[in-house]
C-alpha cells in the first residue's frame, strides 16, 4: 500500500468520526477504502460527496479482439460509487461479427438486456426448459437470476446491447473459465461432468487451467 | 370485461389447480389476470410459459410531440411479464431539441441512466445538496430512490437515454401533474407550497387540475 | 475533531477487537462513531450496551415559532441508537393554529400518523389520484413511501400527531426547500417545473436559494 | 359465508380481471376477501380505492376492566387496509392504576413505544442481559423483535402509550396464554419449564388451559 | 383436473372468504392449490392448519441405482407446506460407492451441508478461485448461492449428507442436464462453450438432448 | 487485547485498503475482528480467503451431562465464517434419555429440524393453537420464527437431531434463563407472569438469578 493511501484512509476515518451525525440518508456513496459488508460498502461522509460520485464516463465499446470477439464495459459500484446500496448497475456488451457472449451466469443478479444494434440469438436454460429468441435493436430481453445463458451474434455486423443488473457489483461467471481456468483435477472434472479427459485437457490449455 | 377474458381467467385458474406442483422455481412470469400482491403478480403455470414472456419488442422512440418534447417507452412487467418478481425494468427516454424530462421522482425505484445520444444536464436534489452534471453519450448517471430529479436537453439535437429501475413496475411521478393535475384546492396548495394562487391556477389550466 | 473523540474512537475499536465473539444477536445498537453502511451503523460491543441505549427522553413539542408554525421532534437512530437495524423511528409533530406541515415526502419510509390533539386536513397525491381526509384525535392515517403529502391544521387550536416511520433514520424532504433552497438555476427550474421566474425568485428569497 | 360476501368477492375478481393494467404502483390496499400471502394481502383494484382505505378512526382507549387492567387498541391491516405491504402498524396501550402489560413478545415485529401519559417500568430480556427503565410521558422506548418484554404501571394513575410495529399485522403473544391457555399437558410443561405442577394447574385455571 | 380438485379449490376459496380476519400471523402454511407468488404460496386458512402441515415423514435414503449413484430426498414446501414463506428447506443426499453429486448449482439458494456418513471431496468454483476440501462425518460445509459446486464420494462406502437451503423450494440445476438435456443446437452449444461437437453429441445421447 | 490481535487487526485494515477492488462478489467471509453490522460482519479480503473458511469440523455430540441432558453444538458464523451474509447456520442437538430441549425460542430465525436418531415429542405454541407431534428418525419438522417451542426425548435412548436456522448467528433463548437467570425483581416477575413468588425464587436458585 502506498503511503498516500494510508493517509487518505486515516483522513477518511477522521472525517467520519468528526461528524457525529454521519448518516445514510438519501444515498450512501461507497467508501471503497474500507472493508465492504454483505449490504455494501460503508458510506462516504456526506460532506465529501460530489456530483462526480454519481457519474461514470467510460461507458464505451470494450476491446473485442479476443477469442469470443466480446467486449464488456461495466458501470458498477467499483467505478460509480453512488450505486452503493442501490442494487443496480449496468454493462455495455459489444460482440463482433460471428462473436458470442459465451455460456455464463450471474449468481447474484437478474439481467435486463436492451438490444441497441445488430442481431443476436439469446437464450437461457432451466432444468425443464430452454428459452431461445432472436432479438434485434428495439427488443428487450430478461435473464432471471442465476440461470445459465448465452448470446450469439447472428447479424451481419457488430451487435451491441446494454444490460442492467439487480446488483451494484454483479459477478460474471463464464462457464469455461469456471470449468477449465483453474487447478480442478481432470479426473474430478471428468467424474462430475462426464466430459472426456481429452476434451477437458484441450480446454484447460485454452483457458489456462492446470491439473 | 369481455366474455373472452372471463374464459381465459377461468382457464388460467383451472390450469393452475390442475397441477399440484405449481412452483416459482427459476422464474415467476406474471399472470396479469389475477390480482397482484406486494411481492408482485402470481405466477403463470410453468407449462404455459414461452420465450415470448421474456421479450418486449417495442423499445423504440416514443412520441415527443408534446409540451416537454418528451417520449418515454417502458419495458415493465405490464408488457414484459418475465420481469415479475425480479425487481428490474427499463425505459427509453427521448427528449427533443430544447426539451426536458420535467422535475419528477420514482417513490419505489432507483434509476441508472445510460446516455445514448446527445447531451443533457441532469440533476437531483436532497434537503442538503444539489447534484448537477452535464452528461454526454458514453456517460452513466444514477438517481437514488425517491429523490426529485430532472433532465434537460442541452445539446443541438435530440437526446436519448436508456434507464433501468429497481422495480419491475416503477411509478413515474411528474411534480407538475402531482401538484396541478387533480382537484387539490388552490387554497390548500397555496398554504402547503407557498405558491401564489395565480401561479397555481395558471398551471392547473395547463395540467388539467380543478379546485 | 477533538482529541477526546479520537480517543473514544480508538477505544471503541479496541473494545471490539478484544472480543472475538462480537455479534449482532438480539439487537445491534449503533456505534455512531464508525461509518454507517447501507444496512445501518456497525454495532456497539454488547458489553458496552445499557438500557439507556433504548430510550430517548426528549419527545416533547418542538418550537413552532416559524413560517409554517411547525415543530418536529424526532426519535431516530441518531438519538436512540437502539433503533439501529430495526427499520423504525418516531416523530412528534406540533402544528400551531393556522399552521401546516408543508408539502413534503420521505423517499425511504412509509409513515403511520396518529392524531393526538386537534384537527388536521391530511392528504397524499399519486399520478392518478388525490386522497384527502379531515382527521381528529383518535384517527390514524398512513402515507405510503415516497408519496408527496401534507397536513393542514384545520382546528381551532394546536394540532398534535405522533408518527412512526419504516426507517430508523428517515429523510424529511420539504418540497419548497428542494426547489427553492439551493443554487439550482432559475432558468432550469422554470424549464423543468413551468413555474414563472418571478414566482421562483420570490420563493428563493424565502427559502434561501441562489441562482 | 353470507351471500353478500360471495357477490362482493366475485365482483372483486371481475373488477380485477377487467383491467389489464392491475398494478401495485404507489400502494397496495389489502383485499381482505382473498387469501393472504407471505408478502401480504393481494391488492384491491386501484379504481376501488378511496381515502377511507388509509384511515382508521377507532384509536381510542380499550377496555381495561380485566385481570391486567390492560386495554389494547390496534390499527393494523385488518382495519386499516392501506397499511398492506408497508410493514408498519400501531397500537394504543392503556394500563390502569396498578396494572401491567404482562410478559409477552412479538415474533414478527420490533416495537417503538411512545409514553403519552403516566409512568411505567418497561423492560426486555436477552439470554445475557436485562434492560429495565422507568419511563414517563415524553420518553420513547424500543423493544427489538422477538424479545420477551413487559410494562408495569408505576404511576399514580392510568398509563397510556402509543406503539408502532415493524409489521402491518403483528402477533401479540402473552407468555401466560402461550403456556397456560391451551391443552399442553402439565407433565410436558413441567418437564420443559421446570415449573411445579401445582403452579401450572393454578395458572391453567386462570388462563383456560386444559391438560 | 379432476372434479374433486375443482370442488376442493372452490371450497378453499370459500373458506378464505368466509373469514374476514384471514391473516399470516405466526406462520403461513402453503395452499398449494392456488397460484404461487414471488413471495411464496398464498396461506391456508388458519382454521384448517394442523400439526401435520409442519412435518414431512419421508426423509430417507433415495434410490442410488442411477448413473451418478446419487439419491436426493427433498423436504420442501411441496411436501412440507409449513415451510412456506420461511426461506428454508432440507435435502438428504446419498452417494453410493464411487458415486458423485455432479457439477450443479442452485440459482436461488445457499446450501449448508452436514456430513453424516462416509467421506466426500467437495468444492465450489468462482471466476478467481477454486475451493476444495475433503470432509468427513462431523464436518459442515457451505456452498454460497449460485456458485457451481460438486461432491465426490471419496470413501470406501456410501456417503450421506444432510443439506439445508435458503429457499423453501430451491432449484437443483445439474450442469449436464442444462447443457445436454434439451434441444439447444449443437452448433450454438459449440460456439458458446467451445466443446467439440462429438463431445456434445455424445453427452446429448446420455442426457436425452436433441438438436 | 493482546498485542498480537492489534497487529492482526492493523494488518487486516491495511490488507483491505491496499486493494482498491475490495468486493463482496460471490461470497463475503466474515472478518470477525471488525465490528459487525445489521447485515453481518465486514468481508475478509478475498485474497486471504481459503477453503477452510467454508468448513467447520466439530459438528459432534455436545456434552449432555447437565440439568436437561441436552448437548447443543452450533455451526454459525462465529466458527464457520463463510456463512456470513448467507442467512443460514446449523446445530446438532443431542438429548439424553429422559432429557429435553426446554421451552425456548429464536427471535431471529425459523428452524428446520431433521430427526436423526431416537424419538422426540416436539411442539410449538401460538396464541390460538398448540401444534404437537411425535417424530422419529426420517421425520423433518419446522418451527416458524419467534415461536415458543420445545422437544422432549420420548424414546428409549438418546435422541439426536440436526437443525438449520434462517440466520447465520441465531439467538437461542431458553425461557427459564430469560425469566430466572438475571436480576429481574421477583415482584415485577410475579406481576407480569402471575407466577407465585415461591415458584420464582425456587427457579431463580436453579438458574442463577437474583432479585
Amino acid at each position: 500500500m502506498k503511503m498516500i493511501q494510508i493517509i487518505v484512509f486515516i483522513f477518511a476515518l477522521i472525517s467520519y468520526t468528526s461528524n457525529a451525525t454521519s448518516s445514510a440518508k438519501d444515498f450512501c456513496v461507497a467508501n471503497l477504502l474500507i472493508p465492504t459488508t454483505p449490504s455494501g460498502f460503508p458510506c462516504k461522509p456526506q460532506s465529501l460527496v460530489t456530483a462526480n460520485d454519481f457519474v461514470f464516463s467510460g461507458f464505451v465499446a470494450g476491446n473485442t479482439e479476443n477469442r469470443f470477439r466480446l467486449g464488456v464495459t461495466t458501470a458498477s459500484v467499483q467505478n460509480l460509487p453512488g450505486l452503493n446500496g442501490l442494487g443496480i448497475s449496468a454493462a455495455r456488451i459489444d460482440v463482433g461479427f460471428n462473436g458470442t457472449v459465451p455460456m455464463h451466469l450471474h449468481p447474484d443478479a437478474s439481467e435486463i438486456s436492451i438490444m441497441v444494434e445488430g442481431q443476436m440469438i439469446v437464450g437461457f436454460i432451466t432444468p425443464t426448459s430452454l428459452f431461445v429468441k432472436t432479438i434485434n435493436a428495439g427488443d428487450v430481453f430478461v435473464f432471471p437470476q442465476g440461470l445459465l445463458h448465452f448470446q450469439v451474434n447472428s447479424g451481419s455486423g457488430t451487435a451491441v446491447s446494454f444490460s442492467a443488473f439487480t446488483s451494484s457489483d454483479p459477478s460474471m461467471q463464464v462457464l469455461d473459465e469456471l470449468l477449465f481456468g483453474n487447478s480442478l483435477q481432470t479426473a474430478t472434472l471428468q467424474k462430475t461432468t462426464l466430459l472426456d479427459p481429452q476434451q477437458i485437457m484441450k480446454l484447460k490449455a485454452v483457458f489456462g487451467g492446470s491439473g
